[in-house]
């Protein structure tokens, strides 16, 4: 029996987008979902009560960085991921594969799997499927990953038909390795570049390999917008209605509301926590970057609409002074209205599927916050 | 009529200590209280709630750094300390006069006042004991300090009697140009160096001007404990008992009892919140290097007797973890947790002053830290 299972529970009549749940043993996440990221099992800045109270449902951690450090190890002495971080809703870890290939100075890809080199201190690495499937069940999470081939763009098409058959093949192997799919749920990635045949041979491959859910990889690598929507638009429907599907690494406003649109049910991305600490928030009339002079004696909060603990309590000439002054709450007080904007972006997502209205809240969402709709 | 007012509430017949209470137009403090330090209108790494949660009473916050930034104008604007930072409860600032001596590359006293450089970038200012009290009065404050000369250690016998003799004039000029002494508290500062007859001297001069409260610069300075311990002893029966009586840049635990012990009633110190930020942390067997090696594997609390909110739902290890990731987490949980010890070991000093058994409590509280008796 899989360790989890979806929920759908309505469909947008307007967009096509789903309104669901997905059950796990922590609990359970509604769907459409933005995930914060935990990079090295701590959401930047957030104390895990703060990420309740800013009502994340499930957050994501990275295999490749708590690997390196303290080591899986420590973290399964702990008590898992969950009790070393001391949060008991669900978690996913990604399978580090994305870090290996975008952190890492040197790697040798071969078919048993990468070497690579530490971004902490340079030392040799190698990690395979197995290796990673095996982390992973260490470290605990619900929901882990496959691990594969997350390609640059752009990518020629033999080297991204290349790279998806051994993704896949590194996918069987994954499964195979996987000791416990009762207390955690092995996603497949598809992958396949910006080509939409390889992107329906990925998934036809992986839906062979009957996954619990089924993760989008290798988009919003720097590709046109237009690009990535084609590609969800030829994969989603290949992928089976009883299932969740994840966009990874996918987190602006417009593409978490596009993905929604396309059938998409999990997203996860840095941008909230990133832009937050470089001193950017996110408002329901656009970005605004907080740090900048011209908030130095603005004294109403960063969004007024906004209910999250720093627009309650704080002004923008406030956390301004903070950002330049190098104090630790400015980040604190940037990154919890990020992930709060984001949170509540999904809840009303999911209220307009449930209205059946998605593609209208789209474009009042697009229009006051400043984006042109494609 | 002052803006503030001391009730002695009890002396502790064993060791002579005041348990007592401060009113001040933002509520009351305890006596002998531990107030943290805000430098920048923030007690670093913690939110006001925050604060609140570790029933932090008082809190102090420093007008040189928010003279250079972001500058008295902004703040009152806002509000006020209280306003700018959401803080509704007592506030201190000191004068400056400690960071222009300490922080400034290059100073030149005068009578009228001194000229430095700023840390920030090395531009050119001037501060005099009006300017000190007219910041002051913008910051709005619940009680304010007298602009005075922190000499350093040692000093030499006519220089110290010198500059106490000229931080008398200037504590004159700051009580006349003090403008609205009904809201906020102006303390004089007893300076002398390590002499005990300058200390008298200076004392002297200071209760003339009647202020309604005073403070003991100039001590913690790098001299000896048993020469500070010597010099509160000359001082303080010398102050009134109608009036509190604050230990300036005094906050390690054996100062804070043996400073209690000598009748002072409030102390600050930047100890808890910069050990904290270099991964030390104080428990009641001593102080730990938490960002050692040896709490790899250590899955206990930092303190097993301390009831803050690190201590109840994270491990040495995790937070060593967090501290080696370079995670904001780590130091909110040891600058939370070391605030916590000192405000629990504040009021572990009341209760003992009610029951008539501070020199107990101390010798307990010294055996099991590991401290030993002078």
């Amino acid at each position: 029996m899989s360790a989890i299972r979806y929920e759908l529970i309505k469909k947008c009549k307007q967009s096509g987008a789903r309104l669901g749940r997905v059950y796990t043993p922590h609990g359970c996440f509604d769907t459409p979902a933005f995930m914060p990221v935990g990079t090295q099992a701590t959401v930047k800045g957030m104390s895990p009560d703060e990420m309740k109270e800013i009502e994340a449902q499930i957050i994501l951690s990275n295999t490749y960085h708590l690997h390196m450090r303290p080591g899986e190890d420590i973290v399964k002495e702990a008590g898992g991921l969950h009790g070393f971080m001391n949060w008991d809703r669900p978690i996913l870890t990604d399978s580090g594969g994305f870090q290996v290939f975008s952190l890492s100075d040197l790697r040798d890809i071969k078919e048993e799997g990468v070497t690579f080199k530490s971004h902490i201190d340079g030392s040799k690495h190698f990690i395979s499927p197995e290796m990673a499937i095996k982390i992973q069940n260490d470290l605990g999470a619900d929901i882990i990953m496959a691990f594969d081939e997350c390609i640059p763009y752009p990518a020629d098409y033999d080297y991204a038909k290349k790279s998806l058959e051994r993704t896949t093949r590194w996918a069987k192997r994954c499964k195979d390795a996987h000791r416990n799919p009762e207390k955690q749920a092995l996603f497949g990635i598809v992958q396949g570049g910006m080509y939409k045949d390889l992107r329906q041979q990925s998934a036809y491959e992986l839906l062979e390999l009957d996954f619990p859910g089924y993760a989008i990889g290798g988009l919003s690598v720097g590709e046109p917008a237009e690009i990535m929507y084609e590609m969800l638009e030829v994969t989603v429907p290949l992928l089976p209605e009883d299932k969740p599907r994840y966009l990874m690494g996918v987190g602006s406003p417009d593409y978490l509301i596009e993905g929604a649109t396309r059938g998409i049910d999990m997203f996860d991305c840095v941008l909230p926590t990133r832009i937050g600490r470089n001193g950017t928030v996110l408002t329901s009339k656009g970005r605004i970057i907080v740090r900048d002079a011209i908030y130095a004696r603005d004294y109403t909060p960063i969004d007024p609409e906004c209910d999250c603990y720093a627009c309650r309590n704080f002004t923008r000439a406030y956390i301004r002074h903070l950002l330049k002054s190098g104090e630790v709450l400015g980040i604190r007080l940037t990154t919890w209205h990020n992930l709060r904007f984001l949170i509540n972006l999904m809840k009303k997502v999911r209220q307009a599927i449930m209205e059946d209205r998605l593609l209208d809240f789209r474009d009042e969402f697009f229009s006051k916050f400043g984006y042109k709709k494609i």
